[in-house]
């Protein structure tokens, strides 16, 4: 026996049916504008080479950790879902997930794949062990056609510009052959330099050595390796960067006297520093590149308060980003002080502030947006991407912050094929908490409906200065 | 003039009709199942010797400290309720309560009260001063009779099973009586090792003396004392014990080297330790519990954020359990990790989470519980174990952790009669819960019954392995 | 073009139609009743000297600092509104108000405002650029009137009683004036010590001496320095105050034996004292002042929690009180513990728990105030002021501390004309809770009805001993 999957079109909106009925309005309003997605972490090879996927296991599963992190969490091995192991019979990967779809109830994952399901590939029965082979020849049959290139579903997803991320170190091979292609698609990247910023980062001395061969600055010195990040910088922003992206363990920023940083550097740079070191280098890091954006108009990403690969096990055999990073209680109103000290009135900076730690949202940075220039609200993010995290996020910060301190959505997303349903899930979510001020007689609904447009389109592109 | 009296069949279900009808309709399936009941604090004398109650004061008042600690905060002293104070009145007591029960208006207390008054007694008029004597009479006198003794409740709650939960040193002969007398109930204990586990408790040194006894281990020796921990535990597994419970003030976990451990050991047994040994102590212990746990197969349940009897006036007169146990924050990502990081991964190990501190629910606890594999989620606790409470629990767990790392429903009460009325509660606010989501096309209505049914029963008996 | 403005009468209420009618039935019950404002921040020269308020920009833009810090986030510099910076055509500043008053959307300040707009000055178009003159002359017109003068806005708004917030160092001048004007309105002082009890004060040492000064006490003595305080709370309470209010970083107190609290006294007086010094004194004074609250009978008012003048450059160039608090994380249960240890049990002393960290409403507010004889919850505060913020506060607090730990609404502002307005939005809210609970069967009508009234009246009057 199976069961008929169909994507409602009242979904996601409010019960009430006033409020649904008005949701529905702005909705309709907005389900066709592009899709603008500036931050995250889809491979610029794909658009650039536009080879096929492969089948279904290697294109939804293996690469997404908020699947494999729940089948994990109910004793499914990593191995045989074929995580770093590429010996495994997708077929048989594929089954062990479509057996156990039930634990994504009430999850964001099961929204953004049922969409995948329904919406991209026309799968109209509902995953589950009875549909596991069906579901395995569909997706795996379309992905060998043309139609599932990476670049015709960019075109298909109406997707106006994605931006990717990338280490200082990568020679944007990919985005330098975008340009040269021809191909209308708009693929950016974003600077994102932790590897060379942070000195717990795995092959973080050897990154400095790197650093120095790709700019011939000398970056064992705090001046040249200063100099690298301008120079890679700028080289970033040639091939279309308008962002940096900084993914600390907490926002703590500082702003050191000139020797201090430079004695600080040495020891770092040295491999001899204590844990306080390097969370202070990373601190005065941020102060740095905020320097560097009033400079050269990156706009900058702070994206902190993830405890990274927790699971020593796991970390052990299979590496980095395996599902197990956790969020952690995280501080801002002393943390960025430094930072904001400096530059907090300049108007010429934009700092994106981002957090895993919801405690904060009202309490802290939307009284902090809601006031500094410098600041803006990235979305809800990660594990609160999600309907019950979008409207907390909304509810928590729009009395202090407006919605005007906001910038839109942002998918943070490898799992190129979600990417139009998460944007759909956001959009959804955003028009139905406008239709309850409506109904509320909070706004007009005028105003909702230019604010609809605002949070789906137009903020986007004004933050990221797109 | 009195008001009366009447549990409305659609109590706490969502207000917008379109939800109601579902949630209706998926309590109404699930009204019926029996209820197990496997983390609490009833007397398992009650059940050994089925006596009666007593009066409606000693029944209801005095023990429920829910009740009391809210009278008290409105100036009543807790002599005049009859706590720890047999000579007032209990008629005169209980006017106290029933004139001020408006006090509980918008608390669960007085949801769980109205559904003892109306169901268990069949009272059909307010509790309030003009029917205070009439409460008085009739519940005493329904005490006195025969349907009121605690098998016979026991029965007509359709209770399945019920776990108390005792010290080790407790020589569990209420439970084997009751194994011997042939009445069908099943009533199991709980290990709570914190009396020989927590070396603030009182007595701790004299508790490890009679751990000796009862063991003839040489509980001074940590080797010895390990194994007398081993010994009990099979013992109460002996009398039906599937679970141990640990009430520490933090979530903290050590995992120290043999030697450490003795060490450390020798200090805490010694009586002469600071306050950050008892800590890492009690940390250490959590580790030993879970490596036992693999051993014996018992579900560890970890219920720490309590700041026991905080109220130094009101301990030094009446002793513990006053009321004046006040929640703290608590961290979960940084504690717990020397424990993941020995039994994380480990299949066989079983650890139930509790908080008191709902800022950990999106933040910490739903991403450790939607990742390893020996981590589950707990319903809701203590304080938060309400209709507000419980939507929040499920609306902040459920993105992350699915359903299906949660553990179903605990009552956690000494408050035998309200048992049937927490759980009644429990699966009104799921079942609402659950009829949003179909509502908003988050799910379909067959999956929707299937997980009423998980969360009422099913889901419960496999956590607890019951 | 320009768009009506109009309030509707069933704004703020629950969308739900059958909560919409409850909560409009209970409304229309407390809309009509006096305003009992117990604490807040309006000018008592207002209503003694009752001289016209001056121009729309001069009493709406420039001293609220909701307003302002909105329009400096976005870019606005604060000179350009007129802030601190007389020279500024109010006009002018009053347009670049009104063509971003989008930026309120979603806002408290938007309701508050447009209440103002509407129903204080019969204005009936929406505020943006087309309608910025004709705003700014409707306003600054009519305050030209007697009818706007504060004493008839007084009586007008049906304020039974207002209270203001003085230093001990205020002469109460105005005070003094209005009880011997003959005018009915009733105007109160409170007593807010902080310039004479928090050591990182502006000022502080030259406060102490004018202390010495208006009381002829030796205010450099430990003995002389408590006296002080005594004979100035009987000097307010003879102008008719009820409280104390206290605006400290934490809510840290303490309680120290009389030799270590002198020579903490004697550091800090002398200006020879560490940040820890000054937060230690400010701990050991809230605990002498509720030491003098039980013999003068004056209700304590905690409001901890905001990280004050938090952007140096704006504190450098304007002072004081520029929008840039901050709140920050706030501990309640280890920080009250010696102030309750000391006094938590006398049901003689009344100390009103403010916060601006929601994350401690059901952690640990609730529960302290759900249990200790003289702990009330304030409501929702500052930032949390707001529909979204009252919801969360009634949600939070209510299962634990019931409705009767609570004191009613604080407007807590300056901007007199804004009075009604929040008091309105507050009562909107609470109707609207209410009105929930009605639906879902957790509260009958009548009680509803009277709760309604609790919330609006009477509790206030109560907690603040009116």
């Amino acid at each position: 026996m199976t069961h008929p999957l169909c994507l409602h079109p009242d979904r996601l909106f409010p019960a009430d049916p006033a409020a649904r009925a008005i949701a529905r309005s702005l909705h309709a309003d907005v389900a066709g504008l592009p899709i603008v997605s500036p931050h995250g972490h889809t491979d610029p090879r794909w658009f650039a080479e536009n080879a096929s996927f492969g089948n279904a296991t290697d294109l939804l599963l293996v690469p997404d950790h908020y699947v494999f992190r729940m089948l994990y969490s109910q004793g499914v091995p990593l191995e045989a879902l074929g995580v770093r192991n590429p010996g495994v019979d997708p077929r048989a990967a594929w089954r062990l997930f479509a057996e156990r779809y039930h634990l994504f109830r009430g999850t964001p994952s099961r929204i953004w794949l049922d969409w995948v399901f329904a919406e991209a590939f026309g799968i109209d029965v509902r995953l589950e062990a009875a549909t596991s082979d069906h579901y395995f020849d569909s997706i795996t049959d379309a992905l060998a056609t043309d139609a599932f290139r990476p670049r015709a579903l960019f075109e298909r997803f109406g997707i106006e510009l994605i931006a990717t991320t990338e280490s200082p170190l990568d020679d944007l091979r990919h985005h330098a052959a975008l340009r040269e292609s021809g191909w209308g698609g708009r693929v950016i990247t974003a600077y994102r330099p932790d590897p060379v910023v942070d000195p717990e980062f795995e092959g973080f001395r050897a990154n400095l050595a790197r650093f120095s061969e790709l700019t011939g600055e000398d970056c064992l010195s705090w001046r040249g390796y200063l100099a690298a990040h301008r120079q890679r910088r700028g080289f970033f922003a040639g091939l279309g960067a308008t962002s940096t992206d900084h993914g600390h363990p907490t926002a703590l920023t500082a702003d050191l006297p000139l020797h201090e940083a430079e004695a600080l550097f040495r020891r770092v740079s040295a491999g001899e520093f204590s844990a306080a070191d390097a969370e202070l280098f990373r601190a005065q890091m941020l102060t740095e590149m905020a320097a560097m954006s009033i400079d050269d108009g990156l706009v900058m990403q702070i994206h902190p308060g993830a405890f990274r690969n927790h699971n020593v096990g796991l970390w052990a055999r299979f590496g980095r980003d395996m599902g197990a990073d956790i969020p952690t209680r995280t501080e801002y109103v002393r943390a960025l002080k430094p930072l904001l000290d400096r530059f907090g009135n300049d108007n010429r900076l934009s700092v994106i502030l981002f957090t895993l730690d919801e405690s904060v949202y009202a309490r802290e940075l939307a009284p902090l947006a809601g006031h500094y220039p410098c600041l803006k609200l990235g979305p809800a993010w990660w594990f609160h991407d999600s309907p019950e995290g979008m409207r907390r996020f909304r509810k928590a910060t729009t009395e202090t912050a407006g919605f005007y301190n906001t910038v839109g959505f942002n998918d943070d997303t490898r799992a190129f094929l979600s990417i139009p349903a998460r944007h759909d899930l956001a959009r959804r979510i955003d028009c139905g908490f406008l239709a309850e001020l409506v109904v509320e007689h909070r706004l007009e609904d005028w105003e909702a409906a230019e604010l609809a447009r605002d949070l789906a389109y137009n903020l986007v592109k004004r933050a990221y200065r797109l």
